[in-house]
């Protein structure tokens, strides 16, 4: 059951929404996307987006130290490369930017053709194409290298940077350096909606989990019981343990994100668990967050996201407040 | 399925979890409650609190502005009086403190016990019961009048003119005027969660609605085929219209709240419906605020509040920034 009307009308239903929940973010007129009215013209333009059913992300951290515009398709399925020029065309004539894209192949394939056309009208454009999913894909055992959450991260980093000035150069050696740095591992607790079929993308038992399940409720590399938080916690540390090969001493931010459906008092209890269990393993956390960031149309599940910290610079821009809809 | 550990342990894991994710929240040390690092001495004391399983509420809302400090009871049990007193006592000597209850007989027999207390051992004691709930009971057909998410806009004002240094007697007032003027109406998809006998409170078909739930997973008081966001719209603007009798003209602040497992989509088309159906009853929307901010541990469902505005204070107090958890 999903409260909604016709299912043709869930962008413009939810765009209307969201638009007088909050003032602050100005609404395209050509397109579905959100941005800044207090953007200042003097910095550079962070822009991200991708298809909808993962919100808040990414209109809810548009902001002044963070995106400056987000921009949205239909239901998991990207916006164009001309609905993506003309958004960030509206915004200013700025004429630079820096684009945040999930690595899903629609959305690489839309950013790089937009980027394209947008450096032939003249803009500078900065791009990253975020990563950070560890799980492994069952048939050909290659990770599969989503951008999930973890782009939560790379976008109030950047955009901090790009709020305090930064030129293309150093926000392109940013993204560069915080890429090999973020790491995130999803499961799930029942499949995502989608609108189009009125399905599920898969159904699991009651007290089913399906480890390495992705933010469009693709299946994950494995489905077993569910037995604890602690249990849960061990397995998704575990996986990021393997995959950091981290040493003891080193310093890294926790997101524990939930992908739907979870109650704060879950989330609470599986991060208090993630945090005993580095502690175990001697790394220290400097930043914890926990909420809703990026979802999965109804998937219940959660993601855990550890980014390495290797200098100030980062968890400074994680501290920086900001004002938008989902970041606090 | 929850994502817990051993269920006697539930509180201690989520303080723990809530504790390290917020590090603005000073964590009591002989009771389950938080209160707000920075508080400043020269202001009166504003506390809430109740049982657990509404996550964010209370803690969520600790923060200069709003909450000083909120205590929680095992999950949907009340503190008892001296965990009040105990919690209240801790935080400072300034001796003076406004409480806001939500009207359950639990929570008003021991935060009234409390207040006795307080009042005995020299304290200045102001308190509020919330009674927004205008569902109706099915055999006595009187309203219900339970404490709901309504509390948090409460909480939103009398926090902010506690913070400007309101008096007392001001306090008192301003709670006074604001008690008649705020209504809650709820609806649950399913029931909530207890997990003493590890049951729902009820359990609904797939596509079920229960109208006039409450956020223990109360029984409401009509069940129906769900149909679309709009009827269900429909169906709450239309309860709350007839116990406000509003007339055009008048202003409005309006809180969706998701009980649970909504997503923000789903929230936001909710959102737009209920603004479509207000513009079209002539009544102004001040304020718009759509979120999760008083859960019912798993249920899932949503509640509408409205709050009839009578003067810039309340509004100028919902519009303040603060710096809490989960109001942003």
């Amino acid at each position: 059951m999903n409260i909604i009307n016709q299912r043709d009308r869930l962008l413009t239903d939810m765009m209307a929404g969201i638009e007088q929940a909050y003032p602050q973010l100005k609404r395209s007129t050509q397109t579905r996307g959100f941005s800044d009215r207090a953007f200042h013209e003097q910095n550079i333009l962070v822009v991200s987006g991708g298809g909808s059913g993962h919100e808040p992300a990414d209109w809810g951290f548009v902001g002044s130290g963070m995106l400056t515009g987000a921009i949205m398709g239909e239901v998991f399925t990207p916006p164009t490369a001309d609905e993506i020029v003309a958004f960030v065309s509206q915004i200013t004539n700025r004429q630079q930017v820096f684009l945040i894209v999930k690595n899903f192949p629609a959305d690489v394939t839309n950013f790089t053709q937009a980027k394209q056309q947008l450096t032939s009208s003249g803009w500078e454009v900065g791009m990253c194409v975020v990563t950070d999913d560890i799980s492994v894909d069952n048939a050909s055992l290659k990770k599969r290298r989503r951008g999930v959450a973890g782009t939560v991260l790379v976008a109030k980093i950047i955009g901090e940077a790009a709020r305090k000035g930064a030129t293309m150069e150093e926000l392109n050696e940013l993204a560069a350096r915080l890429l090999t740095e973020v790491k995130t591992i999803g499961v799930a607790f029942s499949g995502a909606y989608i609108p189009a079929s009125n399905q599920q993308t898969f159904y699991l038992k009651d007290d089913e989990i399906f480890y390495g399940a992705g933010i469009h409720g693709e299946p994950g590399y494995r489905k077993e019981k569910f037995q604890s938080s602690e249990l849960l916690a061990e397995e998704l540390v575990k996986k990021l343990q393997l995959n950091f090969r981290w040493r003891p001493g080193e310093t890294y931010a926790v997101l524990v994100n939930s992908l739907g459906g979870i109650t704060t008092m879950e989330s609470m209890i599986f991060n208090n668990d993630v945090l005993q269990l580095l502690e175990l393993e001697n790394v220290a956390v400097a930043f914890d967050k926990v909420g809703t960031f990026m979802a999965a149309n109804g998937m219940r599940g959660l993601s855990l996201t550890l980014l390495r910290l290797h200098d100030e610079q980062c968890l400074t821009a994680l501290n920086a407040t900001v004002n938008t809809p989902a970041w606090n």
